[in-house]
Formats: C-alpha cells, structure tokens, sequence
C-alpha cells in the first residue's frame, strides 16, 4: 500500500478510471423500505435499532459501489446523530470500507489548534492504539475547517504526514451564502478563500507531505457550484488534490466539476451524495429496476460516470 | 429555570458575580496522581481507564467550581479522543453539570451546511429524544465554526431557539496564527472577522433568540489576545455575550479580558481552563496546599476571580 494519501487516491482514481467519490450521508427515513421493512414505525428515534438499519444499508451500498468507484465520504454528522452508538457505527463503517478496498474520506470539519486540534487528529486520523479498541482504523483523510489559519491546519497536516493520511481544508464551499465570508475580498482583490487555498498550499508543499506522483497529501474542499470564481486553482495548485461537493443533488453539473481533473483525469474527486444512494426514489431508476435499490445505485453511479467521463472529453 | 439561555446565563454570572468561567480540557498524563494512583502506567492508552480517570477528575473538579462559578466548558476533543467511550462520558459529564446547577458550554466547533448541520445541532443542542438515550442531556449552549456563513449558522440557531439554548460563533480566535484569515480586510478596511461579528449579530438580533435582559441567544468566541483589534465589538454588539478564550495559560490579562464586560459585569464568559484545572502543578498552590489538588483548583478559581474583579475595578 502507498505510503502517502495522495499516491493511493491516484492510484485508485486510475484503476477505477474515474473521479467521482460516494458521500454517505444516511438518513433512516429515507433508508429503502426493503432495509427498513422487518423494523418498527419508530426505529428512527431508536438509537440501537436505527444505527443497525444504517450501518446495513451503508455496507451494502458500499459493496456495490466498491468495484467502481476510487473512494467514499462518510459524514461522521449523520452518524453523531446517534451519539455514541453512532460513533462507533462510524468507525466500524470506515473498517468495512477498508476491507473492501476503499479510500476512505472522513467528512468531519473538525477545526481547532494547538492541543485540542491534536487531540482531534488522533480520533480521526491515527488507527487507534488504545488498549481495548486496538482494531479500530481512521479514515484516509478528513475534512477540516481552517478559519484559525496555519495553526488550525498544522496538527492535523502533521498526523497525516505521520499516518500516510490526508487532509482536505475547505476553501470555497458549495452553499448560497459562502459568498460573504468566503469571496470577501482585499483592497487587491484577493478573496479570502484564495488566501486559504494559499495557506493550504504552503503548509502541503512541505517534501514529507508529497507523494510519488506529484501530489500533496492535504487537499482542498472547492465546491463545483461557484466555478465562475474558482476556476483559477486548478492551474494555480497543480500539486492539489481537489474534493468537489455539489455535483448531482447540489446542483454542480459535470463541466462545473470536472474543471478540477487534470487531463489524464487525476487531480479531483467529484462527490456525490444523495443523487446516488437514494437514486431509489428516482422515476428513471424504480421504472427499470421496481424495488431493487442496489440496481438503483449502480446504475445511478454508472451513469454519473458517464456524465462525468463525457464532459471530460468535452473539455480535452 | 429560564428559557433562554442568554437569560440562564445572565443570572448564573449575577449570582455568582464573576465571569468566570472554567475549561475542561482533561488530559490523562496531568491529572493529579492522586487520581491516577490507583490506576496503571499505561493507563492513558487504556480507553475504559483513562476515561474513567478522566471523568472522575471533571466531576470532582465542577463539584469545587460549581458554587463559585457560573459555567463550565467542556471540550469534546479531549473526549472525543477515546472515540465512543469518550463520548459517552462528554455526555455523562454534562448530566453531572446539569445536576451542580451549571451552564454548561460544549465546546465542539461544530460547522457545516444544511441537513449536515441539522444533525450536528441534533447532536449537540437536543437533548435526547432517542428510544434508549432518553436521558442524555446536551449542553446549554456549544461553538460553532461559520466558515460556511448564514448557512453554517442557521440550523444552530434554529435549534437554540427551539430548545432555549445557545450558541457562541468563532469570530477572531486567540491564536497566533488567526490575524492571516480573520484579519482579512476588505478595501474598506473592514476586517473579516468583522463581517463575521455582523453576520452573527443579523442571525442573533432575531425577537426569538433575545432574552428578557436583552441579551441574544447567539453569542461569539472573540479572543482576549487580540485586543487591539477585538475592542470595538462590546461598544457596537451591545446585545451580544462573548465567550473569551486565552486568559491564563494562553496568555491574555485580566485587563485584555474584562474589556468585553459591560459595566454591570455581564456580556462576557472569561474562560480559564489549564491554569485551573491543574493549578496544583504550579509551585505557588503546592507549597500551600500540597497533594490537595481540589484545594489548588478552588484556590485558582478564587486568585482569578479576585484578578477579574480588580481589573473591573479599574475599568470602572
């Protein structure tokens, strides 16, 4: 196994010759009736019962995807959910995934410094050496909000040097009104998410954080839906892994995306979420395949492929 | 029992005529041997132990603080580190707090979007309504990281009003580091963080999130480091509570802090958390009090209310 994040994502990219990652992000209510079907009416408020029905709908979404996509986005907010019966649903997610030969992206935005941002790096980015949970894993990489600067980036950055792990700092998010904190701009006309891109950039052009092929270990969160303001990072950060939330439920269509794949297609992972797991619901997809949700899925993830392998070609 | 917050807040700080307010930041390796004496070496990596030691150290502590002070801060890194096993225990912690009759602040820095940021706010503002966890009791009022803008604010707030909690945004952060993002200043020369301060105060200002003092229910974590920059915030968010981090170990004076006080003594929490919780290292305590810890910590509390109020004094 590679020893830096950044050469296993490309290798996986490659392998599975495409960027597009599935984000987790499940709900009981919206879980397929089939998952739901031997359960009771109020198994949703029920922590043990509903953490069991997601943790079985994310393993079999998983296993279907596993075969065609480089990675998945687990977000740890549906799974805290459910407390602590959550969070140990989450890291046993994150081992199945792992075994199924996944990438695995903690969508955690956790953000802090000093000895508290320390002690989130070891939660969430060193396998655990705790007597008692010794077989407990951390995700490849994790999302992390760097509103404190470099001293809110640096401990995780270095966890990940430590673990072989990776880091994706949110620089321009994908929501409505990103745009008052995020596009805020200097008397030079700088915006403050170019000013983060550039401390995200420092801080992963370090030589210990860069892979065989090029890339840095921490990344960068550039949601595909404001591609008139950040189409200039992909030409800027060359070394920059790019994790691009906001295609297909979000709205991003795939030119909107793909902008942050380099030509040979590496460069950035596409994300989508509910567009895929709960492609289900969808009339194009219960029409072919009823009530086979896992039909639903795979052919939802095929077709994002599609979507997106056409708009790389478009563009070259 | 008040409900809001602000309120809770407003009187917890008159009764106990101080802002002070203590973090719980517990690391296994520095709490008092007396509390890992009856335990082993390699207890710190022994998740059940060091949890228990942990937690045993926070309740005896809150039991010295509470009649003293008006809150405590509890942050969940230190916890969450122990992965689930910590979590319960943030949770039975709080339950503990709510029993000693304290506000009880998680410090989690939350922040994200949308239906992520709803399970976060159910995560860590609702107490439990889960079938199994009906006892679970969330704090009165957590951080938030609004990196995201009005979006990452939203669902917080929403949810403090719903339940007649709180919420302390990040706005200027007492780290070094921060002035590179949060300094940020537009051509105006408005800082950042500034425009931070006004979208908190816009979601705040709302009728149901104000309190019968006239306080918001929506506060901000402004840094007593920073004082040059950070002083104009009092005069201009006259309803606002701010929670001020950095006095004692990181660095800030009384003086730095109690500028967010308003005259009455209200507006503002001083949170302390390594120069009190493990006051007994400090040679000033030990040669008075010796392997009494408890007696350190309730000695530190007293010397720091006794700063900020001389500080007061001379403001006034």
């Amino acid at each position: 196994m590679a020893n830096h994040f950044a050469d296993r994502l490309y290798e996986a990219v490659q392998s599975k010759k495409t960027s597009l990652v599935i984000g987790l992000d499940p709900v009981y209510s919206r879980l397929p009736p089939a998952i739901r079907a031997h359960r009771q009416m109020n198994d949703e408020y029920d922590a043990a019962a509903a953490v069991d029905a997601i943790f079985d709908f994310c393993t079999q979404a998983m296993r279907i995807v596993a075969p065609i996509v480089p990675a998945v986005k687990i977000n740890i907010a549906f799974f805290e959910r459910y407390l602590w019966e959550g969070l140990e649903s989450y890291y046993a997610l994150i081992s199945e995934a792992d075994d199924l030969g996944l990438e695995i992206i903690g969508d955690v935005k956790r953000g802090d410094i000093g000895h508290t941002a320390e002690m989130y790096a070891v939660a969430h980015l060193q396998n655990s050496e705790l007597i008692g949970l010794e077989d407990v894993l951390a995700p490849d990489a994790i999302t992390v909000n760097g509103y404190a600067g470099t001293d809110g980036i640096e401990p995780f950055a270095s966890m990940a040097a430590a673990q072989g792990k990776g880091v994706f700092v949110l620089v321009r998010t994908s929501n409505a009104s990103a745009a008052a904190i995020q596009d805020f701009r200097d008397a030079d006309g700088q915006a403050l998410y170019e000013k983060m891109a550039q401390i995200v950039s420092e801080i992963g052009s370090r030589p210990e954080l860069i892979g065989e092929h090029g890339y840095s270990d921490i990344g960068m969160v550039v949601g595909g839906t404001a591609p008139e303001t950040t189409t200039a990072l992909r030409a800027k950060y060359h070394k920059t892994w790019f994790l691009v939330p906001g295609y297909g439920a979000q709205g991003a269509g795939a030119a909107d995306c793909i902008r942050f794949c380099k030509a040979d297609g590496t460069g950035a992972l596409i994300n989508a979420s509910r567009s895929i797991i709960y492609a289900y619901e969808k009339p194009q997809y219960r029409d072919q395949f009823g009530d086979d949700w896992k039909k639903c899925i795979e052919q939802a993830v095929i077709d994002a492929k599609i979507d997106l392998a056409q708009a790389m070609q478009t563009k070259l």
